[in-house]
């Protein structure tokens, strides 16, 4: 049986090392893919680099691009506060522009080049911010696209995305990561992580976390400061 | 009235240059968008540049993008060389992977950052190297995704996506632009301009533009070497 073979946005967060996780349990071999695109939280790189070195990735491509040079989000813009008040109705300041659009059409070029047609991203809609880039109908529309916009769709190997926690709640994705062995510690979530990697506890990402690792009756194993 | 306002893909080329007097002579204010994303023919951003201030636009942004970085063209890799023998069948190696799918992804970064509905793009389907992503069926996708992608989207301010030379050959385009005062000698289509700026005459771009402005009965005012 050939290896099956992924391409695979790894963000240094809770959601991505749980795919990760999936993927290693089936067998795949992983080729990650990561944005250094301006974000306050810089140093969340250095936790999706040591996540995917814990996964034995095949290979891991860190790409900088100039999506913070646009504005117009708290991720990347440092004159805007990141919310502390809790995740509201609506959809945040702290969303970055079609930011999984630009993620996924770069994958979508990995795809072309590498010749893998399978693309997962750990974005779900449950316990999320209310991002319009994590919702399934977005997930279906960037499948068509791929369809039709890639050498590979016109030699009818159309790239596929997969998003296999779309509908899963936060607290059902840590219980099946902590099945699979994975070391949650080593993922970070929050918006304005500090300089020593500990995270704020107050943003919405941080909420979300922390709610559903109570859930679960754990605590998590991530430093807060 | 309002003041109409577009983003606009600029790249230097004939095709963004035309879609640019289309946009003046309507009364747009334009926001152009280029990028340099490792082309060979790195000069074709100086042509960007100055067609977007003949043109009089708004804004220009040329954001750095890390697309080179992924491989597998000739466009952006020095490794492989740009076909000289004519435009053939299937898609060629000058094919940059998911390249429109980039751009408009940024272009629909910039849309919900400007609050700007109208995305337009110079792609055209009939004179072409057979690009999967310059065709209809991929600008209707790319339509379909940026309304449930964006924030514009969800409040009901869906970005549009415009491609007017669409369906026009290269001899309609140059016609058209010439007839709107185009100085199409600003504008370079060549995938291996030379440092001074000067097209080969032999690549497929060049072909193109060369066979247009021959049945048109007119002399390309750009330089060739």
């Amino acid at each position: 049986m050939a290896a099956q073979v992924a391409i695979l946005l790894l963000s240094g967060g809770l959601d991505s090392a749980t795919v990760a996780a999936l993927l290693r349990r089936d067998g795949y071999a992983i080729h990650a893919l990561s944005f250094d695109y301006g974000q306050r939280h810089q140093n969340e790189l250095d936790h999706a680099r040591l996540i995917g070195q814990t996964m034995g990735v095949a290979s891991h491509r860190i790409l900088k691009i100039d999506l913070g040079g646009l504005g117009g989000s708290a991720l990347t813009d440092a004159a805007l506060a990141v919310p502390e008040d809790g995740v509201g109705a609506g959809i945040p300041i702290t969303y970055v522009p079609a930011r999984n659009t630009v993620f996924l059409a770069y994958a979508l070029a990995l795809a072309e080049v590498l010749q893998v047609r399978d693309i997962f991203v750990g974005v779900n809609s449950q316990d999320y911010s209310g991002y319009p880039d994590c919702r399934p109908a977005f997930i279906e529309a960037f499948g068509h696209l791929a369809a039709v916009a890639t050498k590979l769709g016109v030699e009818g190997e159309a790239p596929r995305i997969h998003a296999p926690l779309q509908h899963m709640r936060k607290a059902e994705i840590i219980q099946t990561g902590l099945a699979l062995g994975v070391d949650y510690g080593l993922t970070r979530s929050c918006y304005q992580l500090d300089a020593e990697g500990r995270s704020c506890g107050r943003c919405d990402a941080c909420r979300l976390r922390l709610t559903a690792f109570a859930e679960l009756g754990q605590s998590d194993p991530a430093p807060y400061r």
